[in-house]
């Protein structure tokens, strides 16, 4: 179907069980889903470059709306381009609205019902994002997807400050919605309620009553068990529209995905490829690989047999655990290269396996193997 | 000429004055000199990848032996197919003797004329260097090139302390070449001397009158002025054996690499490119760019409009600047493939300049185009 802004359409293709697939098509890119959007952050993933992000199978990424706002400045994006023009990448780009980096970074914040008063993490200047404000930036950040602003109660809030938070985030949403659309920018709601069943339910009814492209879930992965999200998901998601795409905002692990997936989630994203890379932990088909343990000091096998990037076509463990050790920053790039392969493989075979009405089997044993060699401890770690 | 040891061979192609270019062949690689060997100090070039090494031209590296032999050790790498079977460098490798690394990192050394005790900057172990064990060392990093022992006075240094550093140099140089060599391995021998031209003219002649496969020069660029170095090398280089390939250790700048090429040198290596780069130091023809610079901010324009590396082919000055405004390693990522690319490019229109007759009047020309746009200040800051 097409969705409510111009240049954008949602299908889907095959449904198995609550889980399907499709095609989501922007003005720059055109999406398979179950997709997985790599995060970069300050208009670059971090270490590599847009061909490198590409070769994993990504055609949307997301970036921050708060960093990029302070750095480098939104009218100064808007000259060039804007985050796509400026970064040369050359797909879609998801934006967020900018609120939960202020929530986590910014000192001083306060909110009120109008909007949030924070001062910059970088300088201490003082700032004001309304969901106007952010409809702003993000229309001179020229991504093909913008966030409303929202409220995400921190984990384990209680009942009143989620429905707080839910008040305001319905309220935010209309206004947001209210502001002149950007030409060729499509606009996605968020659902808040914590772990609260019914609030969640009950506020998707009020989101998806209202005309946005497409509709997220917030306020997921902030702490609370693995095992209750899924639960949450598995009674969440089958609710939500079937005819406009569904994306889990910030989650998260290989096993998250899979299990949000089965439920119907589209669309992820997520630090945890990029950053565990950072941190020397590649993530495989046989779980994740911890290079910093000497077990891999002489081992000339590669990050995983069954990965056909061109990481795991060229260098040993051995070599990428050296990398590690001695600082150098050719093994942070690497893995991060690795793990957004992995990440982007495993949406590609979760397509097909949808498509053979095959998912649910196969996503058993695939955690099962993952968790059989995994070199951290338990995958919900 | 064939060079002392099998599957080496030296051939001068064409001279222009005292400038030359030519052809070294390893078994891994064909050099065409006068070429500039990129720094991959503990067996990776910083940041980046073999293949986007060689997309520079680069068709031999220099790895360090003082940081190889302490972490991930001589052993471990002779186990891996050597530095290039470790790094998957796909051509020519040259290793020096751990020697210039001992005075610079380590701790606590003390020199006698057998060789120098040290305490590892890693953890403090001692170590102990010979020239036989510099040679055993290098014989398992398994390079093309391998460099004997020398000590390398300091800047500045005194007369006699110049004069016995030449004779502990001659001595370490003979036991080195003592040693059964290694199949396949070639040996070059360094000319030391401090600025004292007689004195660098005497054991130039000691260190030529001995078995080495090629004879490189030590001990410049070590705080004495440019114009002085240059002097000394448009003095001495001439007088270098003319059949064998001949290394300027650790040198330099752009303005350093041309100058000392028109005096006969035949290779170069230096971290100068790489190391320049991580600090958003780009070097053009047009001199160096600051990235830095708040000129740059909004600036569309690529590094070098001369240049058809893929940096230049795809990424503005404004972007650049941005990536290491935001401390992105996506930037010294990408400078360093630039800067290497430069000196790739360097090389190769000084070899066809040289063919043609005319590396005179280009190499004045292309200095002044650099002076001119120079963002940091004189070429030889």
């Amino acid at each position: 179907m097409s969705l409510p802004t111009e240049g954008f359409s949602f299908r889907v293709e095959a449904v198995d069980g609550d889980a399907r697939c499709g095609e989501l098509e922007t003005p720059r890119a055109k999406i398979e889903t179950p997709a997985f959007m790599p995060v970069g952050t300050q208009a670059a993933v971090k270490g590599l470059t847009p061909d490198e992000v590409a070769s994993t199978g990504a055609r949307i990424i997301l970036a921050n709306t708060y960093h990029l706002w302070l750095r480098p400045g939104a009218e100064l994006l808007a000259s060039q381009g804007g985050v796509v023009g400026f970064m040369s990448w050359p797909h879609a780009l998801l934006t967020d609205s900018g609120g939960y980096q202020v929530f986590s970074l910014a000192k001083h914040r306060t909110i009120d019902d109008d909007g949030i008063t924070f001062r910059s993490h970088l300088d201490g200047t003082l700032h004001r994002l309304t969901p106007e404000e952010a409809m702003r930036v993000q229309t001179l950040l020229a991504s093909d997807i913008a966030m409303v602003l929202d409220e995400c109660p921190r984990g384990g809030a209680r009942r009143d400050e989620v429905q707080l938070a839910i008040s305001r985030t319905t309220r935010w949403a209309e206004r947001c919605l209210a502001t002149e659309p950007a030409p060729g920018q499509a606009r996605f709601g968020i659902v808040q309620g914590g772990a609260e069943l019914d609030l969640r339910l009950s506020h998707l009814h009020t989101i998806a009553a209202l005309d946005f492209d497409g509709i997220a879930l917030g306020g997921f992965s902030v702490g609370e068990p693995t095992a209750q999200m899924y639960e949450l998901l598995s009674q969440i998601v089958p609710s939500m529209p079937a005819d406009r795409p569904r994306y889990l905002m910030g989650v998260g692990t290989p096993a998250d995905l899979l299990r949000a997936l089965a439920s119907g989630i589209d669309l992820f994203d997520c630090v945890l490829p990029t950053r565990n890379a950072r941190n020397g932990q590649a993530l495989t088909w046989g779980g994740r690989v911890n290079l910093r343990q000497a077990r891999h000091a002489r081992d000339e096998s590669t990050l995983d047999a069954h990965c056909d990037c061109s990481v795991c076509g060229t260098y040993s463990r051995a070599y990428l655990r050296h990398l590690f050790k001695a600082d150098e920053m050719l093994g942070p790039r690497l893995v991060s290269l690795h793990n957004l392969h992995f990440y982007g493989s495993l949406m590609r075979k979760a397509r097909e396996m949808i498509r053979l009405g095959l998912l649910r089997p196969w996503v058993e044993t695939t955690l099962q193997r993952m968790q059989e060699r995994d070199e951290v401890g338990g995958l919900d770690a």
